[in-house]
């Protein structure tokens, strides 16, 4: 029976998400604690995490106040870390398939989130590269998923569906709003391009994925529309 | 009972050293296979792995000449995700422990080892960085080992031993042979830094660890020498 879980995150946080969701996903208790990440509390990276970043897991020790960390409690740090984590704390919420073949499948797809889908959107919405490379991404991602499957890997929800989804609806979101630091409506226009017959397969996938209780719930599309706003106001026009 | 296992590798690979190490610690039947990188052979990219790197692994399947691998084996590629899969395929060879909480800091170790370890070397022998980063990063993972154990994390040899040896092991032979594309003496200078007593811990963790027969047995200080005097002939004197 697993301990107290705190789940220290921020509601706009791509990673943060990606916890939340596979906690949700198993049924996990826990608590959940915003971390305000513009007025960063001083306790947050002198018990919790000494870089300052969310998501950061406080597991066992005594049930205490998020605000006063326990001494005593594993804190864990590393979004894909995280993620091992619980899916070892719940073997059979089929977070991770039991068949190691299908669980290196899992750990392939996450390992090329990071570099086909996550590094590419980055420098795009910064305005450092073109979204050339975050088409060719999805494209890599794209051939990992096979036909008619609902999930990314094996006949049910893993982590690597929980890692990718937080970060393509951040890119929707910026598709449909043109927020980011790239040239003026290379967001849309990226978007144009997603809806055409070579990302079918994907956007399904991703329609899919989106439906679910455990991406509605953790999904706060208001205040990622505010801070992008924020991050992104010095854009070159 | 785990199936056949074909582990296609460099001699000189770090990564590929990585994998061999731990199969070798889990006592595990494996077929080696040398792959000639400089003068790759069609069938490597066309059946194993298409971006034609090392280490990738051919698991299952029939008993095959590795030379024509069998469409009906798994291929797994990503050495920090082979590391995994050896680690499930051997769940009680401690490589990794049972505890999640020791799994998580085995695998917050590794993905430190990516980014402390294996990125600023890499930069420092390009004659990208100055070796301050290396120092910085060897100081961040010594504060990760407990005083007085034997191992990185826990009581066993676990992959997360296997992970860091083959990139400190070469980081020696630059230090000894000063080969790399740095400013003369500056692999000379980074050799006597961590001599230092600031880095005394990390390097007894080290020393012990190079006296293991799984390392002892999968490093060839020649060839490693012979590839690292071509690939940085380069240099900048």
């Amino acid at each position: 029976m697993p301990e107290q879980l705190t789940l220290y995150l921020h509601k706009v946080s791509t990673h943060s998400q990606k916890v939340e969701m596979a906690l949700l996903e198993a049924n996990a208790p826990y608590k959940g604690y915003q971390v305000d990440l513009f007025n960063k509390p001083e306790w947050f990276t002198s018990k919790v995490n000494p870089v300052g970043k969310v998501p950061a897991v406080a597991y066992g020790g005594p049930d205490v106040d998020p605000e006063d960390p326990s001494p005593l409690s594993a804190k864990i740090i590393e979004s894909n870390v995280i993620l091992e984590f619980v899916a070892d704390l719940y073997p059979d919420s089929g977070l991770l398939p039991k068949d190691p073949v299908l669980r290196a499948n899992v750990r392939f797809f996450i390992d090329a989130i990071t570099k086909h889908v996550q590094e590419p959107v980055y420098a795009f919405l910064q305005g450092l590269e073109s979204y050339e490379n975050v088409l060719k991404g999805i494209e890599f991602i794209q051939g990992l998923l096979d036909e008619g499957r609902e999930f990314a890997i094996g006949d049910h929800y893993t982590i690597a569906d929980a890692c990718i989804i937080p970060h393509i609806a951040k890119l929707k979101i910026v598709t449909e709003t043109d927020i980011g630091k790239f040239p003026v409506g290379m967001g849309y226009k990226l978007g144009e391009e997603l809806k055409g017959p070579k990302f079918a397969k994907f956007m399904k996938y991703v329609e899919r994925m989106l439906e679910r209780p455990s991406f509605k719930q953790t999904h706060d599309e208001e205040s990622v529309i505010t801070v992008f706003k924020r991050l992104f106001a010095g854009r070159v026009q």
